[in-house]
């Protein structure tokens, strides 16, 4: 067994039997893995280039995550949970309008811009890391969504009824005409969004949810 | 000057100062950039590995297309031109609906399902792979929503004044409200939508559009 070595020095050897991970390295290995995604994108990334850039060996890679994609699963569902509470404002259209905020604010950052959209390449062939990013990204995100539109189903705001196959109360019609347009525009044709924009997207969205 | 050899035979020699380009050869090399796209996609793809499939030797790719990028941006330019036919129902209601059919269909081409998401992950890093899609993709889609709108305005189901920056007129929002829930639907969620998804989309955003 040879141990990792690089220029943040030699990590500690872990007493037989138990594995103690120095937060410093897998804080940097984290890091690490953001630069290579943006720098290279997640198909041509390799764990050697990561241990690279972290100044690791490729065994202290190796003995926090198994591989490339469990790596960026994790860092994934680190960020998929906290981007995501559940507004309770009182109206629909605020509801929509925070949901909106919160969403804006995570298309930009580096996660959604990059390191999604090539997963979501990857997804396209590989089965389980469509099923293991759907489980991190949309059903949080749909589990919000549903409670919102409960609530405006309750206060009246939105017909009842039908919750699924597509009625005024089914959450995933929800998602797609709230976070749709705002996606598109983030993350498809990337052209900055006027003054005021999230503010008319909310009205929008509400008048397209009832209609 | 070495002679591309390959299972389809050896090409016949162009005549000094004039390119003869066997077009069976060329559709040869369309499939099989369509195949590499779809089985490893755009980051992992090679010449090398597009000639193989294609039967043919590199030399015969590249005497037709300079570059991986030149040859995959010619293929998806074919494609936006060949699926955007500008509608003219007679309202709004009817042109939005028959944009959103052309839209999913072209959506569920293994085109737009692999290679677009593939461009727009290249894109995020090489602003020239961004302009060039930008140019194929989005402007005609922008010319297209453009007519619809203006002549929405003229019939007075939209209110004119502003058509740019965020106003019932701006093609550019326009565009976000009808084709951003279907894309986010059929390219990032990929569940399949309830029946009579699209007229109920459509009913959505022209409720959004008129907000």
């Amino acid at each position: 067994m040879t141990p990792s070595t690089g220029p943040s020095g030699t990590p500690r050897r872990a007493p037989a039997g138990a594995a103690v991970l120095r937060e410093d390295v897998t804080e940097a290995i984290r890091a690490a893995v953001f630069e290579e995604l943006a720098a290279v994108g997640y198909a041509r990334m390799s764990i050697e280039g990561i241990a690279r850039r972290a100044g690791v060996g490729k065994t202290a890679v190796y003995r926090r995550w198994k591989s490339k994609l469990a790596l960026v699963l994790d860092l994934v569902g680190a960020f998929a949970v906290q981007g995501l509470p559940a507004p309770a404002t009182g109206t629909l259209y605020g509801d929509v309008r925070a949901l909106l905020e919160v969403a804006a604010h995570a298309l930009r950052h580096p996660v959604a811009s990059q390191v999604i959209p090539d997963l979501l390449v990857e997804a396209a062939r590989h089965p389980e890391i469509a099923d293991t990013l759907k489980a991190v990204l949309l059903d949080s995100q749909q589990g919000v969504m549903a409670q919102v539109v409960r609530a405006a189903v309750e206060r009246g705001e939105l017909p009842g009824g039908e919750a699924e196959g597509g009625g005024a109360a089914d959450p995933d019609r929800a998602l797609d005409l709230v976070l749709g347009p705002l996606y598109w525009r983030l993350v498809v044709v990337r052209t900055e969004p006027p003054k005021g924009y999230l503010d008319d997207l909310a009205r929008s969205a509400v008048a397209a949810l009832t209609a």
